[in-house]
């Protein structure tokens, strides 16, 4: 069935014909006006982030960081007058990075920039580059023809405001080491996943398929793999890629949870967050202490109302998103029995351009809701997109096992210029729009908490 | 004498009672207006840059790199067809970078992006920080004051289109190391002079006062800069700085020398050029490989006429202009004798941009003919500014013994984004913005050369 034919089914049909369909209050609905301009007004999520990434900087999940990070959020939760603060225990694989470089060799000796891809092995390979244009282009290879040599996968992103760039060029991290590794080759080099002309490369997590012998696996910054390119068309170009990183034993890092209390029904709770880890080579600013700032702000402002919410207001900082979600994994499991409680979820985990879409998951009898959130958010500039977007990254373990999701789809024009790089500093964030952020996420998550009725929440076995 | 009077003199008086005035020939004034355009559509400044950038990259002065751009600029020459090439020892000593970090150390632990000043040497020193905010704060604090610390200047560079900021903050990085050592300081940090928001940090040469003992001496990025003013608000940060690098021995290189023999006076010289030299963060795509590719292709054009101009065109690709115009001193001392030879001089090295603006430094008698040239550059936009700029860096030693110079002053608004740090690489280039500059500079070396009588040069004593 098609949605247009479900909402018109949800409005034609009595009520009880179908669940019950969800309401927005009105008085709720006129709060979330005065809210939302509160919001826009109000520096907190600066400040949150202006804190967490000068207090803490970078913070790789297992780093010394990753600690003073979870100490950092129980506080700052504290400090914005949260009701209850904890932590769950998220335990994974450490890795670390050491150091890294790159040289080509001979007649045309120079260093080029590069960076480890999370996961990669350490090592020093000396070899010739076999360039390709992208991921295909190196499936296409044929058996044996890297024997002893780099894969240079040379993909270039494309800009998007939906970071539907991203998606594409996905499988050239994740799976093209493995990919070189079963054509032969000792080392794996790519063009960074971004869209940045500055000299800074990307990291991101790589996995290697099961049985295969992880190889020495870097990005590279965008002139630097314009400069191999270059250097490629007049000849054979062998390079040095020497790498000192990879994984070291286990570590147990925390989700942080602080909760607004509902007043009537405190066990229903609308889940907010971001990913309180970042990778290592900026302060991640827009990944994702953006997301942090975001989400404690705007459930201090609804915990600054006379009352608290009917429902509870829970946000959720959530562990090591950047090497497999394990935050997110790790609270879908522990929340499991629970999955219906969570009345509706969100994340902010793709920067701090304004948002400019919103949509839910909600099955019919709570569409006319999420249209009313919609109609909440437009004077912001949010469109209702119905049938677009999808759970954030450490919101999606819980939407696999039945969890309602909405997608407050934020301008990610710009987002990879920064993502995974050096440049994901404080300064490249705009006040405006990070304000415009918190007034979105206030709204929604105050207007699902006063909503009468659910979203869809039930639980079902992933992958359902 | 104000120099309206000079040039209503010149207009007035005979010839005879000053200096010969100079004239432009109207027919080199006419085949100047095709060399413009011919230059607009001509691609070989662009190919020069993309060669020696991606062929050579860094090419820092007394690394194997300079060795192999003085190779590079002369078959480059050759190439091109130019009548004479050779070389001109130049010898200085060495300087190098082998590697360089620094770290927050204690509650706030986080790397620093740095990069060691030219001249500095290596050493690690681990100390608190004391930041100032420009050169004369440094300047005043009490004797003392910096005893086993590290100093910060902050000093935040102006962005402007003449390079004028660059001027302002330039004892910050040239005096501030002495000035912190004569305060008792064992580290100097700075802001890097520059403009660029990226995760990049901007070398450049600094110099110790006779009788201080050097200190490691550093830039950290603007992001940097910040992030340690921000964690400075929050209570004393101590710092590790370890810098591996240094002066090493004496290295001989050259200055390369191209030219297109004169018809007539071919010992009569129009000089123009660029340095051939880099530092070693980016590839010197700005800095100054476009110098060397405005004037090599500038030079490659007025070959290709029918015929030889009147004078010689002389282009010098310089060697070590980044660390104290080592090439242009070797130049000016070498050639001391011949100054009145010279007939005018010009260097590109201010990047890129389109040039606005052009000057001489020339006498009442040859103001017309200046004011001649302007007039065929005004069609590329350049306005005639009359007491306006100065001679380039490597120009500056023949000028002061009394050679001619002329100013074609190029657009820095974004110089100092790129100046002296990794991001300065080939994609920086507007290609047309170029090729404006190719044709500035063929015009002009075409009049000058075409020029009936001198533009001043005469030897004088330097600093007379």
């Amino acid at each position: 069935m098609r949605l247009a034919t479900l909402l018109l089914s949800a409005c034609l049909l009595p009520a009880h014909a179908l669940a019950a369909e969800t309401r927005i209050p009105d008085a709720a609905f006129d709060s979330a006006a005065e809210l939302r301009e509160r919001a826009l007004a109000d520096d907190t999520a600066w400040k949150v982030v202006e804190s967490l990434t000068t207090e803490i900087g970078p913070r790789l999940a297992g780093s010394e960081a990753d600690a003073r990070a979870v100490a950092w959020a129980q506080a700052k939760f504290r400090e914005l007058g949260y009701d209850k603060v904890w932590t769950e225990p998220v335990t994974f694989p450490k890795w670390e990075r050491r150091g890294e470089s790159a040289q080509v060799l001979g007649a045309h000796a120079q260093p080029l920039l590069v960076t480890a891809l999370g996961g990669s092995p350490g090592g020093t390979v000396e070899a010739e580059i076999v360039r390709f244009e992208n991921f295909e282009a190196l499936q296409a290879a044929p058996a044996g023809a890297l024997a002893g040599r780099i894969a240079f996968v040379d993909m270039h992103m494309e800009r998007t405001r939906d970071g539907s760039g991203y998606g594409k060029a996905g499988a050239v991290r994740g799976k093209g080491p493995s990919e070189a590794i079963r054509k032969g080759a000792v080392g794996y080099l790519m063009r960074s996943i971004g869209t940045s002309p500055h000299r800074v490369a990307n990291t991101g997590i790589t996995r290697f398929d099961a049985g295969l012998t992880p190889i020495p696996s870097a990005a590279l910054s965008l002139p630097d793999a314009d400069q191999l390119a270059r250097l490629l068309q007049r000849g054979p170009v062998r390079v040095r890629l020497a790498l000192d990183c990879g994984w070291d034993g286990e570590y147990t890092s925390h989700n942080v949870i602080g909760e607004i209390t509902g007043r009537e029904t405190p066990d229903e709770v609308v889940l907010i967050g971001g990913h309180l880890d970042s990778w290592d080579l900026g302060t991640g600013a827009i990944d994702d202490a953006s997301g942090i700032g975001i989400t404690m702000a705007a459930g201090q402002l609804i915990g600054q109302l006379p009352q608290r919410p009917k429902r509870t207001i829970r946000v959720v900082a959530f562990a090591n998103e950047e090497q497999g979600l394990l935050g997110g994994r790790e609270y879908a499991r522990r929340h499991a029995g629970d999955v219906a409680k969570h009345v509706i979820a969100a994340e902010s985990d793709f920067g701090a351009g304004r948002i400019y879409g919103f949509s839910t998951g909600a099955p019919a009898h709570a569409q006319a809701a999420s249209a009313r959130i919609a109609e909440a958010l437009a004077p912001l500039g949010i469109e209702h997109m119905p049938g677009k977007g999808g759970a954030g990254p450490d919101i999606s373990p819980l939407a696999a096992i039945g969890g309602a999701w909405a997608w407050l789809g934020q301008d990610g024009t710009q987002y990879f210029d920064l993502h995974h790089n050096a440049d994901d500093t404080l300064d490249k964030i705009d006040r405006d729009d990070l304000a415009q952020n918190v007034a979105a996420y206030t709204v929604f998550a105050w207007l699902a908490a006063e909503a009468e009725g659910d979203f869809g929440s039930a639980p079902k076995t992933a992958g359902e």
